[in-house]
């Protein structure tokens, strides 16, 4: 099997407005491609890109129900009706596949595909997707470039968030690049051995973590009234599903 | 000598205010480190992430004078006093070290270094920088994602853009990844083939070029009268060069 430097396309898209990266991946054998984390307000340039490239998604993954803007999902689907949805298990929203702890996510000819691990504690439902072959890990909010998710609504939990993070992603090879659902410093890339290191939260204790994240008193999301109700059925223009 | 791919730190940076990217490239080996288009207001963010990164940065490199933002240079040769700053050899402007066509800056142990090709045509200094061992070129506003930097100020020639643009970078190989120095719909890389096949302005003839950039009629830019001044002599705190 050819390397995956040689089988992968990838794109790192940014969202200005909410500062949320979408990420395409594609195999350049079978043209399979998936986008993580869409954005509604993005998704005609993403079809375009997608056009360009010549690639079919097959998935529209989120790591989670997101509460800062609105997925691109559905309407992803609406305008390639073979899309499926992919949300992690415990989300308590609405998509047409769910993955749980150690499931792999197949798309075109990758030799390890997508891995999913769950990564509770900013929501229940989050997942963290890991391409092995490319050495590459999507961590959604639970994990952020020197810092990480709020915990403070969402079934929010600092507790299951500092397992879930030591656990599944700061695990990883320390050489694995980590790419975050958001950046508000412009960092697009970190690593598991700059995050051991330098992450300002979670190279703390358990308890000073929880003690930083209980004392964080962010403001109340700006657009979390109108995207949650909208992300737990996949987005607003999200078909009917079977 | 080991591949790009074990030797090379490579970080793509953002400053959203201007859209502006900034990227860093390091040399694992010895450490040595660039920085191509760094911007004033992120010099703390980026002396940062270098000290996190235990590199020393030895060029702190403008792909030209900028008009829409002040370098960093200056800010980073001040805290930083071995770092070089580096300009194209027809910008005008006040530099350490100038550059001209296949000239070579070397740092660290990485084969091929930064190769220097002028591009002039925004302005007369416009420099694009190629990595060969990454297939990478550092484009500047010579060649944006599916566009080009505008040619209506300073020196500006819709012409000479035409030409630089084909023959310095689009007779790159087809695979090379070319990084512009601004974005303004979130995307954060192209290649020489896509520009080749989708770029909206470039795949047309020298004629319809040069009439879509005398008509493009854009606003006068915001920061030009205080970023031209500031960036001539390298950022404004920019110590007395010998």
């Amino acid at each position: 099997m050819a390397s995956v430097r040689n089988l992968l396309v990838f794109r790192q898209l940014f969202h200005k407005e909410t500062s949320t990266y979408t990420y395409l991946l594609a195999c350049k054998q079978t043209m399979k491609a998936v986008l993580i984390d869409p954005v509604l307000d993005c998704v005609e340039r993403d079809l375009k890109l997608l056009r360009e490239l010549g690639v079919q998604l097959v998935y529209g993954i989120n790591t989670h129900v997101h509460a800062d803007h609105i997925t691109g999902t559905g309407k992803l689907k609406q305008a390639l009706p073979d899309c499926k949805s992919v949300l992690g298990s415990k989300s308590g929203g609405r998509a047409d596949i769910f993955v749980d702890q150690s499931e792999r996510l197949k798309f075109g000819n990758l030799a390890s595909m997508l891995e999913c691990r769950s990564t509770p504690g900013h929501t229940n439902g989050c997942t963290t997707f890991v391409l092995h072959d490319g050495a590459m890990a999507f961590t959604g909010d639970a994990l952020l470039v020197r810092g990480c998710g709020r915990t403070d609504f969402q079934q929010g939990s600092p507790s299951t968030l500092y397992e879930s993070v030591h656990s599944q992603i700061l695990s990883l090879p320390k050489h694995y690049k980590l790419y975050p659902a958001h950046d508000y410093k412009g960092f697009s890339v970190t690593t598991v051995e700059e995050e051991l290191a330098h992450n300002t939260r979670l190279t703390k204790s358990k308890e000073e973590f929880i003690k930083i994240m209980d004392n964080l008193n962010l403001p109340y999301p700006k657009r979390i009234d109108e995207s949650l109700p909208a992300n737990l059925i996949c987005g607003v223009t999200d078909p009917v599903s079977s």
